[in-house]
């Protein structure tokens, strides 16, 4: 189990020197025990340690994930699992999204080689980081991806692109060792930020969430998912600040107050 | 199998577009097809097609690695098997080998990444280029380290750093692909974009500050102006469409219109 304070700020594995404080690595419903296991030794040949397994279908612990593991069974021993996407991700300020698909959602795609920078610099930052993989086959949901502040998508051949999950988290460990272990801190453009976490972008989904169901806005009822998902998609890919979400919410209450008292 | 002039100098797979003119992946003396097969997957995945096997344990074919080679087949099809690697690098001008572990050699050591660049560098001035890859568990002999004109050695965790053979195929096979494709543009939604112009987000803008100034959101007086930066400055930061600037309008509307109505 990690604590509240994840790997980021400081090592919390058995040799310090082979840990890197890399991102969280999630695992969305992933099915079969033998990928975690894959997954988490993956992690570890890159000192990767921070493991968060989103329901996984055939419970926890999982004796398959332990034997496929063998030599990075720490990984699993703290890994964290979780009811559902939000709180494996919940203190997390930049959430990326694995996916070999391309989206209907608008997003910045970037490689795992850009990906690798920009989550060193957020490190450095001192920022939360936290990277979504999707179950087998089928990947992510749109859901999740609409989660993510920015989708990664590995350069692969487009005839022959699938790769299994331990090796996305493999090739994604690899550019993150390279810029992470002897590499130093790039300056993110946002600065030492206050940004905020996926828990507080996801209050402030809620909060507008409600006060547009007050308004009727979700209609027609067909439409519906498709524009909540929009709604969060936008508000995923903005990087926002603690004071962003504060003026947003400020912002939609100024918007709906009086309507609301007078209903 | 394939002819006296391998895959290097022009493409030989069923799609021109997903091949890329890479180095000869030397398998030396592998033992389980199973891992043959996923060698071949990896190559593939990243657009490689030129296998050479030295002396397979357990002969070939090998139905192992033909079930686990799903969608590289041909890979495994046009393989060479060769007695030994003097054999399988016998045209190879620029021969490398793959190792974890250090080696009493005086050689150079590279990373995947240099190693990359140098292969792509060879291959662009009309060399023939290979890599070896030793049987599992024991890796390569240094008998065929010192037919190498150079190793590679992957930067992975010094307390963890025992990668499978497909693993070892599969970064090599990701710097290459970087290397020789160059990472074109994996397609961003945004990139082919339906871009909101400054004017349609100036335009999102006034209609929020219209609403807020209805709504009396920007008091105390003396604070106006700041708050107002700041609305615009999160709006302009945010890469918008024009769909997502509908959308916005659209739920300023909503939030509004109510309260408009009664006033």
């Amino acid at each position: 189990m990690t604590s509240g304070k994840p790997a980021q700020t400081h090592r919390f594995g058995a040799d310090a020197q082979a840990a890197i404080p890399g991102p969280a690595i999630i695992l969305v419903e992933p099915q079969m025990g033998e990928n975690i296991g894959a997954a988490a030794r993956a992690m570890w040949n890159f000192g990767l340690e921070d493991l968060r397994i989103v329901n996984p279908r055939d419970g926890w612990p999982n004796s398959a994930a332990e034997a496929m593991a063998s030599g990075a069974t720490h990984v699993l021993d703290r890994a964290r699992v979780c009811a559902d996407t939000d709180e494996a991700a919940g203190e997390i300020s930049a959430l990326y999204a694995t996916t070999g698909r391309p989206r209907e959602l608008t997003k910045r795609v970037l490689t795992p080689e850009e990906a690798a920078l920009e989550i060193a610099a957020k490190i450095a930052a001192g920022e939360q980081t936290g990277v979504l993989f999707g179950r087998e086959r089928t990947g992510l949901e749109n859901d999740d991806v609409a989660r993510a502040n920015a989708v990664i998508a590995v350069p692969a051949n487009p005839a022959f692109s699938s790769l299994n999950l331990a090796q996305c988290v493999l090739l994604l460990g690899y550019e993150l060792r390279k810029r992470l272990v002897g590499v130093e801190a790039i300056e993110s453009e946002m600065g030492k930020t206050d940004a905020a976490s996926r828990e507080a972008v996801n209050g402030l989904y809620e909060h507008l969430e409600q006060e547009l169901e007050a308004a009727r806005y979700f209609y027609p009822e067909g439409k519906a998912p498709a524009m909540r998902e929009s709604l969060r998609n936008l508000l995923s890919r903005t990087p926002l600040t603690n004071p962003d979400v504060r003026m947003m919410r400020g912002v939609i209450r100024a918007l709906a107050e009086k309507r609301r008292r007078r209903e």
